[in-house]
């Protein structure tokens, strides 16, 4: 039986601000990406994000992103590779001290927002990215882009040693070439929920169909979802229907289906 | 043979500011309580304190602070339990893992500033304060204040079956009840060097001469020293002189005498 | 004709992070107390709120607070009163610089969460607003809490010479002493919105009913409501409607009624 | 009489670390780049330094930089022209506050760190920049990079309709095409103090010698120097010297000799 993982960006509130619907996106996924502190969540909100993701036996992974909540780490910085490494392992630390005293593991690590996409785009960046991972636990599952574009990230992850995890986005556009239409571009963003949903199953089952409607071949183990409303809830609802009504099993990185 | 532990506050520099002359006190001490990030300390100034730490086989403890950069960690803040005992959990994670890259271990937990004063004065902060370490991590250390005044903070931390380490400050001066004259009281601080070393000796012997001549008995297993300048860094190095004169082994926390 | 001014906490949204109902509530009052990037608000946020409180005929307010973020300026911080009042003063400076951009004035400063506690409750820290206030703009309105409890704060504001303006909170109980109920007590916020209504019509009247049943006397000049959700905005208009069926013209501050 | 400023960026402690040394180069200096609380000072650090350079006699600029204390506001960072423009209107709010409470005027705008230089290399940045500074207040100097290099950051200004102030480094060489020699390159900064105080005393006369030692015209109305040790000051005062020496007259931006 196939297998999919699905994971979604969670415990982003902060302090009196709150961000997403964790509790209910919590329900359908099966992968975690819990903020750090550095670009959004703060020790309180990580404490209750963790244990809720337990609760409902959801994988737990460290979603570290730039120092700057005032962005919330979606604006490039002009970091060393020597200032991602230890900024990478601040946060990996952090989250994973939340998994001790709950008796959870850590079982990944996807960068976020501006630190993904530069990861992607500068090999010097996705390598310390790695290196950070690599020392401090050689056993972290790395998510990194899948397709074309992901090729420099998921090399260096792979050149380290990492388990490197291929992501793609059911709701982006890819162009014939399997990278993402940029997010500027008109229709980059897909937001009819039937069309992607239909699209994770694509994913699931490694193609997915370009802007121009070539059919793309595309390795994926995991998908990337939303929980910022109850339109995105549903749709995660949906896409869960939609891939074990095709005998997909929805289940965490790297762990085989029953 | 007696012994005693040196502990001092270090990796308290942050990005472009230095603080402190890590480097030289570090070659006398035994146990360094190292910033994590909240009143003092970033991820490349922990990295590089563990680091040194290690080159010279000092002990590693995390110096958790209120989360108030601007002031140091030295203004009270009205926190709940929960909030301690999470910015505590998070703080001591952050540090565990540059220890952990480096393949260290983490000895021992020392509260930083107003948060170790508030502790001192307020059962319900100790009590948070000691939960938040248990909750982490049973085998810690906590290092607690000596004497009369800290009775509450050490019974927090025993009572939860924290190993409690007792703490004293050679260049305070001493009330005949025991507690630490308040520093804003003329006399607080001594400054006189060759005084404080003498002091040091005393409370390693279990006793300290109070503001108006009494001896008092006082259980110390560390002594708190300090690496502001070259004054403060001659000054360890004479307390470590004497108290090595005198057949009293400097070494960590909990470490038996050779 | 009487007249009474309705004072919301505005702009309190931070980067990714949206907190309140602005621009429906900004349509219902008459002075806009805006976060000025220390508990809340961030520049973009700050020139839109000013803006916004323009386009509406609101006058606006620097609304300073304690620097904490995190705890949203809800608690305490032991702040010297120099560190209070230019704390202060870097506030309502840049506050004062959107103002300037958009050609508004500044009418007045409200201290925010703990910061405005604490100077009720305490000489020291109201003195230390007042004069920061004073320091800055001595022609400003300074809101301080109406009633025997504010006794301290507003007398602090007028031996400087502030315009000290008297400050109610319909939904809140007042002891038969004339104070708040504090939050932690049961009854202390009142959730009847017609209730809280017809209580804003007697505090513009200038009486209230305390817990008791006693009917107290209470000489107010601004109103605080809230714009948090659709219910708190429902509540606004009711209070705006009540008021002026009553013949008492929701004003700004200090404004005569035509 | 020939004319000259010297700037120097100032108040760039923040609450416990202490940074540069104010206090004796701003006895040397005509005008102080006042940081301004994003990438380094404090109110309490703007309040001292404001309140020092009106003693001094030493004319008061704001330093804007961006929102990274952690990097001290030498990393770039991605933002949108509004985000720069919004950034810089609170940072020169902040500062104009202390300079009214001292009754004090702002003199200029001297970008900070990695905003100076994107702003040298970006169109877009530096529009953004000279916008910013034209919203809040027109009669401010806005000083920019002399030569070949700084010609756009100053066309940017000066189509705004800003009175754009020509900067020169004496400590850095400059290439036979009138731009700076990029920091990482060897010789890019001149460490030699007699040196440095010539190219002082050239760059007031209107030319530099360039690294191949071509002489190269550079108009110049004020000189960068810096304060961050007791060399530095020394070269300071040496520069003061030389310029006097030659009747050239160290006076703030835009003043005419006596």
């Amino acid at each position: 039986m196939k297998t999919i993982d699905l994971n979604c960006d969670m415990g982003e509130s902060f302090g009196a601000y709150t961000l997403g619907m964790d509790e209910e996106v919590m329900q359908h996924i099966s992968s975690a990406n819990i903020a750090c502190g550095f670009h959004a969540g703060d020790p309180i909100v990580m404490n209750k994000t963790v244990r809720m993701a337990l609760e409902n036996n959801v994988k737990i992974g460290a979603h570290p992103g730039y120092p700057d909540l005032l962005g919330f780490g979606r604006r490039s910085m002009a970091l060393t590779p020597e200032e991602i490494r230890q900024y990478l392992v601040y946060q990996m630390g952090a989250l994973k001290a939340f998994c001790k005293i709950h008796g959870a593991n850590l079982q990944h690590i996807k960068p976020h927002g501006a630190l993904y996409l530069d990861a992607v785009e500068n090999e010097t960046i996705s390598r310390a990215v790695a290196e950070g991972i690599m020392n401090f636990d050689p056993d972290l599952y790395f998510v990194a882009l899948a397709g074309k574009k992901g090729e420099t990230m998921r090399r260096m992850g792979q050149s380290l040693g990492l388990k490197v995890v291929y992501e793609a986005f059911p709701d982006r556009a890819y162009t014939p070439e399997g990278t993402l239409v940029p997010r500027k571009e008109p229709g980059a963003v897909i937001s009819d929920p039937d069309f992607v949903a239909k699209r994770a199953l694509d994913m699931a089952n490694g193609f997915v169909k370009a802007v121009d409607g070539t059919i793309i071949e595309l390795e994926v183990q995991t998908l990337c979802v939303h929980g910022d409303n109850l339109a995105a809830i549903d749709l995660v609802k949906n896409i869960k229907i939609i891939l074990e009504t095709n005998d997909i099993k929805v289940t965490p990185m790297g762990r085989p289906a029953a």
